[in-house]
Order: C-alpha cells, then structure tokens, then sequence
C-alpha cells in the first residue's frame, strides 16, 4: 500500500491541497459498479425487473447524469426531490413519488411533470390524488404501500415496518387496502398497478426481505382472488446495507439480489401470480461506500481518559454518528503504512459534546495538519448537512481513472445569509 | 382564551395564509423582555457585569439588530458565525470568539476582524494565537477555557465538562494552563484576561452553576497567588434551561441571576479576588421560548395502537426530537379551545421513522389543513435545519404588536441546487 492515500488513481493530499477541505468525495466506478452489480443480479425470466435509486441518499446533478447514463429509475419523496429530477432531466415516467404525508402541492407538481407512479401511503391520499387527476385530467399510476409487519434488525429510526410504523397501510386491513383499490379501479385517471413495502434501512440479513416477499405475495394472491384482478407489479423497496465498519458484515448485493428473486420466483409459482414487474430501490447501497469525506486535523488534545484529535468539520456535514450512534472507519490519508499505535476520538468543531464523529478510532500518531479521510459517507453526509455554528456545506468532488472534477461546490457564507431581509407582511 | 391562535396580536391562521407553511415565527417582546431580565437581575455592585448572547441558538439579520439596540455581546463558534456577525455591523469589540477547533483561516478571521476576545481551547492555540498575531500586529484578549469537572444533570450531548469533555483544560491541569497564561503574558500582541466555563445546555437546577463558579473562583485565587496577578475577569458561559413541556421547570431568570451573582460575591470576598468583570452567555433562553414553528396537517392515520397527525414539516426544520429525544408542547392553532379527548403521534413528512416531532400530544381532534402550532422552538430550530429529503429551509416572521414581518425568507427549489457544477479540477 502506498503511503499517500488516493482515491481512484486521485491523490487526496493534492486533491486537498487544490481544493481545501472538508470536501466529500466519490469514486465514481465504485458507484457504477455497485449500479451494475444491481442490473446484472436484480433479473428473472419470469418477469421483468426495475432497480429505482432513492434520491433521498444523495443527488447531484452529476449523480443523475450517472443514473440515466446507467438507465435507472428514481424515487423521490418530496417536491424537492421531484424538482431536482426534474431539473435535472429525469425522465418522469421513470420516477416513483413517495411520502408518508405529501402535500397537495406535491401532488399537483407529481401530476404536472407527468411523475409515472405514485406510490400511496394512505387512503386518503387516494381521495386527494384521484380528485386532482380529474382536475387535472392527467393519469398516473400508483402502487399501493402496505406495510407487511416485518420488524427489520436495525435502527429503531429507520426500521419502518413494525405495526405502528407511520408508513403504508397495514396488510391486517385488507378491506380499507380492496376498497382503495376498488376506488382507484372506478377512477378515470388514475389507474392501479400493484403494492410497495420498504421494510427499514442498513439490514444485513436477507430473511426479513423474503419474508417481507412472502407476506406481500401472500397479500398480492388474496386481493387477485377477492377482487378477480391480476396486481401486476410489486416494488419491495430498499434497505441494503454497507459496511461502515469492519463490524458490518452485509449481504453482497449479487447474493442479496439472488436471494431475493429466488423468493419472488418462489411465491409467483406458489400463488400462480401474474406479475409483470418488480422492482427495488436501493439508495445507501449505492452511493455509501463510494464516498469519502477528507478533513483536515487540527488541535490534538489528551484529557484524563481519552485522546481528542480535532477536525475541520463534524456533525453538521455528517449528522449520523449524533443521530443513530452511526460508527465510521478511518484512515491518515498521509500515514496509510504508519503503524496504527494510538486511539483517538475524532471531534468535530461544533460547540456541542455529541459531535464526536468516531469513538476510539485507532490510528498512527496523529498531528496538526494530517488529512483525515472517513469512509463510506457517501450516503445521507450531504443529504442531511446543516448549517449548524454556521458551517458552511461542503463541495463534493467526483474522481475517476485519475481525475477529479468538482460537481457540487462549496458553500459560501454570503449563501447562508442570502434570504436574510426586513419586509412588513400585510395582513 | 380565543379559539384561535394569536401571536404577539397576529392571528397566526392569517399569517400562514399570507406566508405559507411550515413558518418560524418569533416573538419580538417575548426575546426582548428575557434579554432585560438578563440584564436588569445580572448586576452586582462588585464588578462590571456582561451579557453575551450565544449566536449558535439563532441569527440572522433582524436578531443582530435587536441584540445591537439592547446592547448586548456576542458569542460565535466558527467563522460562519463572525461573517453573519461581522455582516451584522456587530462591534467586534463585543464578541467572544469560541470553539474547540478554530482553524488558522478563522484565527486570522477573527484577528482581522478586531474581535476583542478569543475564548482558547487549548495549549496549541495559544501558539497559533500569538504566532498570527505577531504576523498580523494585531491586538487581541484572550479568555482560558477551563473544564470545572462539574457534571450538569442534561443530556450527555449537551453536557460539557465531565472529566472527558472535548471542551476547555481540567482545572487539574494547573501547571499546562499557568504555562500558557506566562506564555500569552510574555507575548507582544495577546493579552490574557481571565477564564471561562460551561457546564452543559438546557441545565434547570442552580446547584450546578454554583458549584462551578465555586471552583473557578478558587482556581482564579490560586492563579493569583501562583503567578502573582490579578485575574480580571470571570465569563461563567450559558446553559439555562427554558421551558419546553410542562415536565420542564427551569429557574426563572432572575432568581438565576440573583443566585449566580450571590454566589460570585461570596467567592469574591472570600478568595479577595480582583474581579473587573463577569460575563454570562445565554442562547437557548432568550430565543427559544419566543419561536413557534407552524405547521400545516395533512394526512391523518390510525395504526393498531397509534393515531398519527402528519405535518408538512419535521425533522428537517427540527432535529431535536430525533437527536436529543426532545420534547415539546403543541396546540392547533384555529382549535385553542375545543376539548383535547385525542392523542396523536405529530409525525413529520420525511422518509424515516424517527421523523416524530411529539410523541403522545394531547389535542382536540385534528383535521386535514388545521394549523398545528410547535412551541419554544426559537433554539435550535432554524440554526441546526437541513435539506434532508429535498425540503426547503423554512422562513423566519417576528410579530409584535399585532404587526408581522418576514425577517428569512424560505428557501426556494433553486437555491438548494445553485452550487451544483460540472468542473474539471486541474491537479
């Protein structure tokens, strides 16, 4: 290993050096392959298959460009996200719009951009949905999101599946879920075309997804035999997880996708379903581990117990370590052969004691003025990002084969006061 | 009571008709009367008394203002910080600049500026300091860090001097913090003033503060006698705690006040300490109680054993609930006086499931588009915001008599991509 860390033929300390820090980085093939990794094992001769990207982990317009070179599908979950896609020449038939609460404008903007699928959390969204489409005399399909009562191993905060998860519709109610479609079915635009679970974020293991499968094909056999109707497409959602830390120990995505298929497959015969579709939505899987944020080191400081090296940034451009007790990896990018002789808590710079980025990260000895690099936050680093103490948010910085380009740039200060203003409201 | 909501004389259903939702909004007298409640009760006839407002609990423009025309001081933690400040037409005279990780671009920021005091973290920034100060012949005081090993009873993100806090130097460290006070003595430019403290956030009970002011006093009698001087002046930091839900019980200021500067008195006379001046740093209790965030109701949900509001905001507008396990009271707004018979989850519109922003609130029954008022959030809120899931930063209205006006305006789509970029970087 070389001493001088690079990042797809790039080297960091001049990647730095050009472009201060702290900056997000990503490595491009890792993206692609793990994009391809999905295409080639997420397939079945029995029906045709759809991997969407959760925008929601990170978006770029470098990002989409990617995404549509890769000709991927998207999900989005909020007018914002629909307005980049939108800005950034995603093609609407391939955007699913989720949302456990979207606003009427949302809807709205979701049928003016001519958004393919609307994904349904509840039944009252099928009212306002199938009252704007009339309005609107646009049509728009929609997958109905049930929630299969799988309760994922993972963060309470992102496990969205147990029975009183505010997402989706429980599979218990199955004569709310018939009489929504039956309302959807008499409706002259909107037209339905099957279900959606998700059941949580950053899972290992590959039995809660086949039994998510199992109860939702389950479901998909109940309401062909009620309503005498073939549902023709099922969209299991995303939850992939990556590896952190050495202590993670996820499923490889050709397995998972495997596992998966085999299930589905499975139940189609088992319950002689007529799927057409189905698809997933990875979004961390994606784009976690092929992002790197790079810091600069600043004081070092010993207390009684613990060993502090101090960071140019933190919780405001990497929120997960405060929020889910998220653990990182990281390396010296300057001492990668150095021998990792010490333990430091890595702080970040917010006046706040919970911005500790990593706890006991073993490291060789660290000085003023080493970049710092953390591994794999590539996902919901800048998606979550804050202006907290006033920080500003970091550029992001795309490399491959041996070269970098700037896709997001850094934050200025003058941008974080630029709506400050002093106007009377007439009331 | 009305049944509809008023804020400052605004009825708060015409504002958000006017502006939209979901909106911050401020009461101007609520901030005004908790600063003269500072400054009337933080008064001794023993020395000059200080008030400095912690900026990383809200800024912008129209809070500079206010702090600038009641005169008090101000506290920033970042170069972010300062530049708003600094933009604010802020004396720099009156700011304390903080942080446990300033970087050499915010030291000579800070320097530049003429900011009167640096408050040092630690025994390598003194070297920084007097090393940019020589470069740029600049003039600056310093204030000492010191960790009084007193643990607030708070939340351990937000507790600030136990034994291995990343903040300030142990008191136990004597020989290290004379060290650098002889250092910034024999300096030409630095001029050592005296020390500083914080135990923590949202702290209700005194004892705390007491205890702390207690043992800065005698380490401050002990640098006296040690070095032969007389330490000039005390900033005891912040940490009040405000109300959030009736759970909460914090002092009221002035008996804060009152007991903080006895307890300064007696340590003054006992220790014969030659204090020129004491300095406090409130944030979160001038500005929290005085902001209300008002959201819109969407969707409503009933589970097996919950009943879900959904709001148009949440955790992107207010990290708290979700990183502090936060609490907080809500009403709706156009329903102040219907009986409250229903318990509701007020779930935010993010995809996450620890998008809850009050868990089991006790209102009347809610309907799609009532106005659902949040209290106290005036800390914390705005200044800790994210685009997490695409959603635009809210605006921010002050009302005062029955008068409103926009002081932030909310994010719109554009700005949220205006730095993404195609550029090739030359390495």
């Amino acid at each position: 290993m070389k001493n001088m860390m690079e990042i797809a033929g790039v080297k960091v300390v001049a990647l730095i050096a050009k472009c201060g820090s702290p900056l997000y980085v990503y490595d491009e093939a890792q993206i692609e392959a793990q994009i391809e990794a999905y295409q080639n094992h997420f397939v079945s001769p029995m029906f045709e298959t759809e991997v969407i990207y959760a925008s929601k982990a990170f978006t770029c317009q470098a990002l989409l460009d990617k995404l549509i070179q890769y000709d991927l599908s998207l999900d989005v979950v909020s007018g914002g996200e629909l307005y980049v896609a939108s800005k950034g020449k995603f093609n609407p038939q391939r955007i699913y719009f989720h949302g456990n609460n979207k606003t009427k404008e949302e809807l709205r903007q979701a049928l003016t951009y001519q958004v393919k699928t609307i994904v349904v959390d509840n039944v009252y969204e099928v009212d306002e949905l199938i009252n704007m489409s009339n309005e609107l005399k646009t049509k728009v399909h929609v997958l109905i999101r049930l929630n299969p009562k799988v309760e994922a191993h993972t963060h309470e905060y992102i496990m969205t599946a147990n029975a009183d998860s505010k997402f989706g519709i429980s599979v218990d109610l199955k004569d709310d879920i018939y009489g929504m479609i039956t309302q959807i079915n008499n409706s002259e635009y909107v037209c339905f075309d099957g279900f959606h679970s998700h059941i949580g974020s950053q899972i290992f293991e590959r039995q809660g997804f086949v039994e998510a499968i199992h109860k939702m094909c389950q479901f998909i056999n109940h309401t062909n035999i009620a309503l005498d109707m073939k549902v023709k497409v099922l969209n299991i959602g995303g939850g992939f997880g990556v590896t952190y830390t050495s202590e993670d120990k996820p499923t490889p995505t050709p397995l998972m996708c495997k596992t998966l298929i085999e299930a589905i497959q499975n139940n189609v015969e088992k319950y002689d379903l007529q799927l057409e579709k189905v698809c997933m939505e990875p979004g961390r899987s994606i784009v976690a581990e092929a992002g790197y944020t790079l810091y600069e080191v600043g004081f070092i400081k010993q207390t009684k117990n613990k060993q502090f090296a101090f960071i140019n940034g933190g919780m405001a451009d990497n929120i997960r370590p405060a929020l889910y007790g998220a653990k990182y990896h990281c390396e010296i990018a300057n001492k990668m052969n150095e021998t990792k002789t010490q333990v430091y808590d890595i702080a970040g710079k917010c006046c706040e004691s919970g911005d500790i980025i990593i706890h006991e990260a073993h490291l060789p000895k660290v000085e003023s003025s080493d970049i710092l690099a953390v591994y794999s936050t590539g996902a919901y680093g800048s998606s979550m990002a804050s202006n907290y103490n006033r920080i500003n948010r970091l550029g992001v910085v795309f490399v491959k084969d041996g070269n970098a380009r700037m896709v997001v740039k850094p934050e200025t200060y003058e941008q974080q006061i630029q709506n400050d203003c002093d106007e009377e409201i007439t009331l």
